[in-house]
């Protein structure tokens, strides 16, 4: 492909997705597709001579289109929305192009010390704590989910603890134990799987009925029984925002208890982080000064293409020497002087791209004024929502909103709930998830678009009101 | 961003990256600044105000240009090039343009069918067995990076040969032993660290001091040898392409030994697997239809913009049984069916973005035609170095070319190998690794890029010779 060639398929490229953006009102949100439908609309075998570009976004409208459920489409509702935005596609597009590996400073400066000032950035745009930062202890960096930051978290705390036993000569008989709420997110118990501890290692934590946070006096109990029993507590996970109910952990509280057990503290707001860069969002995070760990995914909430997760910890020296491999072709003045970060000792991966761009684009393009009226539109609409259940008898909020995240029922029952709900994903006019609080099913709305109106609310909820209605 | 602004801007940022492809010659390859340069460039916090998206292309030019040390310069040599295309640019712009998110197959069908098909193209074009395509029990999937999925295929090996113990109850007292040979690449450690077995578990086998390739008596001694110890060894790592020098291990004899104690047999082949593009380029994959998992990098050598990293496994059972976690909120009805592969449960991350579209429209645009074309270039381009080394009596070969890979030194000793290296990388002229054979400095050339002509292996020569000359 030409560099003329390149330009004018650049550009097509371009005004496809301004196009498929454009379109998306009128598409069905959830894809309309049974299994295998799309698979078998493509050849068998990779084509021996090439194709023009053209054949292949062709093939997205005529086979790609009609399997996608639409992520980016105004009434997405479900899960926790990974909403992307015009500047985080070019950002993402200028990544791609440039196409440096930057996974030690010496492989390509500018894509390790963008990304510590855009992490810097962001600590301060949400109220993080001095230590997190890249000019002390701590530091910042970006993983492609939360779940890799759980691990990392996790291996990081295993190293500490074992004051780097566990690296040398594996786990041991310590039975190290870790601890989340029955609420935690699943790949909390994945890490725990991966790290070689053993879905056992996991406590699951009770939690109040009705706010679905961590029963403190129940984590102190579990803690101090498995101490009793000569097992290490290791790890204390604690969900802002939990992702059945964004539920909010008391950090303050099961922070103190993880601290007296020197278990380390990792705070898990991949969704509901993000939310501080309003100051009068920022309650879930009181005590977030005092953790070792905290994650929050600007690809869920803050307008920045999937995947970019920001974590940071109070002590690198924990996560890089849990992590760091120096092989010969590696070694370099730079990374011996001691100077510089290689990003290469904090994640699982060795190779990374330019992870930092298309934050620096957001953060930048919107500025925080953008970015704290696009959170408050979204904690708005879902307001709104509770106001529409609130006024409608046939449905009843199962817990408080919790910012942009409404989790409702419908009063008639279990049954009736999810089936109201897959009536109106059929549809396609929205698409919503569902959960289960306390034994009974729920329907999770959770805002994050920035497309999203309060009509797109409001047509929603009517096809619930049809939904429900079909109900009795 | 409004969509026509987003045209413009988007229009700006594509033709943005032709001009800096076409400025790329007259760069120096290895970025000029010091630690710190990048970062003191840059502001101290973020806006408050939003910018226009142009100041943001502004800074590339100013701030982050003159940091970059360029993969995408066509004298790029060094570690393994990690090659992007304008399809492959393109690709992944679509990809970010649609932001849909394949969890699971739900959550966006095409995301996860595209991939499967793709991956079944791919390992049809390599000639990787049949039961590695997804109509058998086995199955392909993109990971980010090789360090993942050598993870990943270490994590399934503990699942199969506990019988899932591990995963339900932790590493226990098995003993678990993992081999690879002294030149195996950093990840095989580092896959030991994170799956809590810790660094003593791995064995490093040595190598035949010419090929570098895996001792095979070496490999039964000290597999028998924890055996007799009651150690269980449960993953053998074979390299086809070692990182240090290409190096090549006998997968066929090598995985005969692995078998008959019941261990994995996990091929890397990050960087040469590509080559089996080739039919004459696939003799070090001799064995590979009796291995367990397969990896090969389509972001290396084969024009996939970073990352895109292909894996196999012929049992995807066993992956899935290490790996799965089902949570409420992602239970639906093709889940249950059985119908569908979910690749949440085939990697670390839950979320993923749609990967599969930049290989996709690379193997379309190019076509395997042009793929194999790729791929002869750059072997014919190392052999050609081969004949530069040969021709010159300062500098001798370390070992045979492998494809693309030509590993040298200078005649004169370790110091004088190095420095010259140095010299060439400080000028910008070109961009070369160095590494240690048989306790000796080595310089590696590894050609990569579909921009490297001979004019610039030519270039890159005189250089070195220069920088020889300036030794003696």
């Amino acid at each position: 492909m030409s560099p003329e060639e390149f330009r004018r398929q650049g550009h097509a490229a371009i005004d496809w997705i301004a196009d498929y953006w454009a379109s998306l009102d009128d598409l069905p949100v959830r894809a309309q597709v049974a299994p295998g439908d799309v698979r078998r609309q493509l050849p068998a075998s990779a084509p021996e001579a090439g194709e023009p570009f053209d054949a292949v976004l062709a093939d997205l409208d005529r086979v790609v289109v009609p399997g996608l459920t639409h992520w980016q489409h105004p009434r997405f509702f479900a899960y926790f929305p990974a909403n992307s935005s015009p500047a985080a596609i070019l950002g993402d597009l200028l990544s791609s192009g440039i196409g440096a590996q930057g996974m030690i400073w010496a492989t390509s400066p500018a894509v390790t010390e963008v990304e510590q000032v855009v992490l810097d950035w962001f600590a301060e745009a949400l109220g993080l704590p001095e230590d997190f930062r890249s000019d002390g202890p701590g530091g910042g960096v970006i993983q492609d989910t939360a779940s890799t930051a759980t691990f990392t978290a996790l291996l990081a705390a295993l190293h500490r603890a074992s004051g780097g036993e566990v690296r040398r000569h594996g786990l041991g008989d310590a039975g190290w134990r870790v601890y989340g709420s029955t609420q935690a997110h699943s790949s909390l118990v994945k890490a725990a799987i991966m790290a070689g501890l053993g879905e056992d290692a996991v406590r699951a934590i009770g939690v109040d009925p009705l706010t679905q946070a961590m029963d403190l006096d129940a984590l102190r109990a579990a803690i101090e029984a498995d101490v009793e029993l000569g097992l290490t507590p290791v790890l204390v996970h604690l969900a802002a925002g939990s992702t059945s109910t964004g539920a909010m952990d008391d950090v303050v509280g099961a922070g103190r208890i993880a601290r007296e057990h020197g278990a380390w503290v990792h705070v898990d707001a991949a969704w509901a982080g993000v939310a501080a860069v309003c100051p009068e969002h920022r309650a879930h995070l009181a005590g977030v000064e005092s953790a070792d760990s905290f994650v929050t995914n600007p690809h869920k909430w803050l307008l920045t293409t999937f995947d970019c997760s920001t974590f940071w910890v109070r002590d690198r020296a924990a996560l890089t020497g849990a992590l760091s491999i120096l092989p010969e072709y590696l070694r370099n003045a730079a990374s011996e002087s001691g100077e510089v970060v290689d990003y290469r000792d904090w994640h699982p991966q060795l190779g990374r791209r330019f992870r930092a761009i298309k934050l620096w684009a957001v953060l930048r393009t919107y500025g925080l004024e953008g970015l704290r009226a696009h959170i408050r539109s979204g904690v708005e609409l879902a307001a709104h929502v509770a106001d529409l259940v609130a006024a409608d008898d046939r449905f009843e909020m199962v817990t408080e909103p919790s910012l942009s995240l409404v989790v409702f029922r419908l009063t008639a029952g279990d049954e009736q709930t999810l089936a109201a709900m897959e009536e109106v994903n059929a549809s396609g006019e929205a698409y919503l998830s569902h959960t289960t609080v306390e034994g009974r099913a729920a329907i999770r709305l959770a805002v994050g678009s920035w497309r999203t109106t309060e009509a797109d609310v409001d047509r929603t909820w009517r096809a619930l009101q049809e939904a429900a209605a079909a109900q009795d």
